[in-house]
C-alpha cells in the first residue's frame, strides 16, 4: 500500500507522517495537498482563542468529549507560535494530550514552528485540510496567545470561539477589539469569579454594534469549564452557528470566503518562497548587503530593480 | 521651498507629512525613502517592549527626559497593532503625548494601522529611517502588546529593552522565551512588588545560556519607573550597549545585519504589493474563487501555475 492509500484507509500513523511532511514543506507538498483537496470541505473547523490562562485547553477538552459522545471523529491542532523556546504552557499541553490521545477517535497535533507569522497560520490551514480529507468531522484549533497569528488562524476556521476570563483585565483591554472582530461566540470562563458579570456586559455592549451591522446573533456564554458548566450551551451555540453557515445563501458565501482566504495565503506564501529561493537567495542577499554597506544604492531602489527584472 | 527642503530644514510639520506619506504608501514613497537613505544610520533606535501594564510608557517618558537633558533630539514611535479598535491604553497614550509634544526636542508618532503584520513592522522601520534622516539622535520605539509584530519591530531596532513586571505571571510565562531571544536589556519594573526578586532570578537563569553563547552581558535592571528608580541605570546600560555596537568588528557586523533586515523586508513587501496589484488583483481573485468553488482546480495548482507564468 502506498503512503496515500494508507492515509485514505484511515491509518493514523500515515496521517501523522503526512502532517509532518506538510509542516516541513517538502517538494511533494503541493502535489499532495492538490490531490487531497477534492476530499475536503466536509469537516467543521472551530478556532478556540483567548489570552493565556483563560482555560482554552479545558474548553477544548470538554468540547472534544461532547463531540466524541456524539460519535464524531475529532482532530485537535494546538498552535503555539512561541513554543520553540518552551514555556510552561506547553508541558501541560503535552500531558493533557497523552490523556486524550488514548481515545481512538481523537488525533492531536501540536504545532510549534516559530517561522514567519503568515507561515504558521498558513500551515495550520493546510493541516486542517489534511485532517478534513482524512475524515475528521470536527477540527478544534486551539491557539495559545493573543497576537496576529491567532487572528490569522481564526480567519482560517469556520467558527471562532473567543474565551475571556474576568481577571484578564489590562491585556484584554488591549486586544478586546481585535477579538471582537473575529469572534462568532464569546465564552466568559471562570464565570464564578468576581467581575464576570461586568466583563460579560462590556462584551455585550461592544457586540451590539456588530449584531446590528451583521444582523445576526453573537452569543456570550457564561462558563466554568473545569466544572463542565456552560459547555453544553457552548456546544448548542456552535451547532446553531454551523447550521446558519449551511443555510440559504450562507453556504456559498462562506465557502467562497474560505476559498478566497486559501488562494490568497497560498499564492502569497509560494511566491515568497520562490522569492527567497531565487531572487533573494543567500548569496545574492549577501552581495546586496555588501553593496549597500559600501554606500552603493539602497533597499528601495533595489526592490524596484528586482521587480522590473521580473517582467 | 519644496517639501523635502522644508523637511531638511528641520520643519516638524514637513516631518509629520512625510511620515503620513510613508504610512499611506504613495507612489512617491520609495523614491523619497531612497533619497533620504544616505542621511540615515546616525540615530540610535531603541525598542521598548513588554506585556500590557508593564509600564512601557512611563519608562519611555523617563528615558526621553534624560536624553533631552543631554541635549539629544528624540523621536518616539508608539506602535499599536490592535488600535483601530481603540483600547483603553491608547487614550492614555494620547494624553501623555500631548504633554511630551509641548517639548520642542521631541517628535511623537502613534502608529496604529492594523494591516498585514509584516506591513506594520516594515512601516515602523521606514518611519525610523525618516526620523533618522530628519536628524533625531534617539528614536524610542514603544510597542504595545506581546505578539509577532513586537518581535519584528524589535529586530528593526539597534537595541531592544524588554520590560516585565512581577505580576505578569501567566502571560510572561507564555512569551518569556520569545522575549529572551530579542532582548539586549531586561527591566523588572514595579520592583517594589512581591515576586520581583523571583522573576529577576528566573530571567537571569534563562539568560545565562545566552550570555555564554554570545559572550556578552545581558543586564537585568530593577526599576520603579514612576519613582524614577532604576532609569539612570537603564540609561547607563543602553549607553554601554550602544558603545559595544560601535566598537571593533561590531560596527560593521551590526550595520550589515540592519541592512540585511531592510533589504529582506522591503523587497518582500514590494513583491507582495506587486503580486496583489497584478497577479492576484481583485477581479482575478474573484475568478479563481468561482472556478475552485465550481470544483475546478485548487489553490496549490493555481499557485504553481501563476509562478510558472511569471518566468
Amino acid at each position: 500500500m502506498s503512503h496515500l492509500e494508507r492515509f485514505y484507509s484511515g491509518d493514523p500513523v500515515a496521517l501523522a507522517r503526512l502532517i509532518t511532511h506538510v509542516e516541513n514543506r517538502g517538494p511533494e507538498t503541493d502535489r499532495i495537498l492538490a490531490q487531497l483537496y477534492p476530499r475536503t470541505g466536509k469537516a467543521l473547523s472551530i478556532g478556540i482563542t483567548g489570552p493565556p490562562g483563560s482555560g482554552k485547553s479545558t474548553v477544548v477538552d470538554k468540547l472534544c468529549a461532547l463531540y466524541l459522545g456524539r460519535g464524531k471523529k475529532v482532530g485537535i491542532i494546538a498552535v503555539d507560535p512561541t513554543s520553540p523556546f518552551t514555556g510552561g504552557a506547553l508541558l501541560g499541553d503535552r500531558i493533557r494530550m497523552q490523556d486524550l490521545a488514548l481515545n481512538d477517535g481523537v488525533f492531536i497535533r501540536s504545532m510549534a514552528t516559530r517561522g514567519s507569522t503568515g507561515g504558521l497560520a498558513l500551515t495550520t490551514t493546510e493541516v486542517i485540510k489534511v485532517l478534513d480529507a482524512f475524515g475528521k468531522d470536527i477540527i478544534l484549533v486551539e491557539t495559545v496567545g493573543v497576537g496576529q497569528v491567532e487572528l490569522d488562524v481564526a480567519e482560517a476556521c469556520d467558527i471562532t470561539v473567543v474565551i475571556l476570563v474576568p481577571e484578564s483585565g489590562d491585556s484584554i483591554q488591549a486586544m478586546k477589539a481585535g477579538l471582537m472582530e473575529i469572534a462568532d461566540i464569546f465564552v466568559v470562563n471562570k464565570a464564578d469569579r468576581e467581575g464576570a458579570p461586568r466583563i460579560a456586559s462590556e462584551i455585550n455592549m461592544m457586540l451590539d454594534l456588530k449584531r446590528e451591522k451583521c444582523r445576526r446573533e453573537f452569543p456570550v456564554v457564561m462558563a466554568q469549564a473545569v466544572n463542565n458548566v456552560g459547555i453544553d450551551e457552548l456546544l448548542g451555540r456552535i451547532d446553531s452557528e454551523a447550521e446558519r453557515l449551511k443555510s440559504g445563501d450562507n453556504f456559498e458565501k462562506h465557502r467562497k470566503k474560505m476559498i478566497r482566504y486559501d488562494i490568497l495565503k497560498t499564492v502569497e506564501h509560494r511566491f515568497r518562497n520562490r522569492l527567497l529561493d531565487e531572487i533573494l537567495s543567500r548569496e545574492k542577499l549577501d552581495d546586496f548587503v555588501e553593496k549597500i554597506f559600501a554606500g552603493q544604492g539602497n533597499p528601495y531602489d533595489l526592490a524596484r530593480e528586482l521587480i522590473n527584472d521580473l517582467k
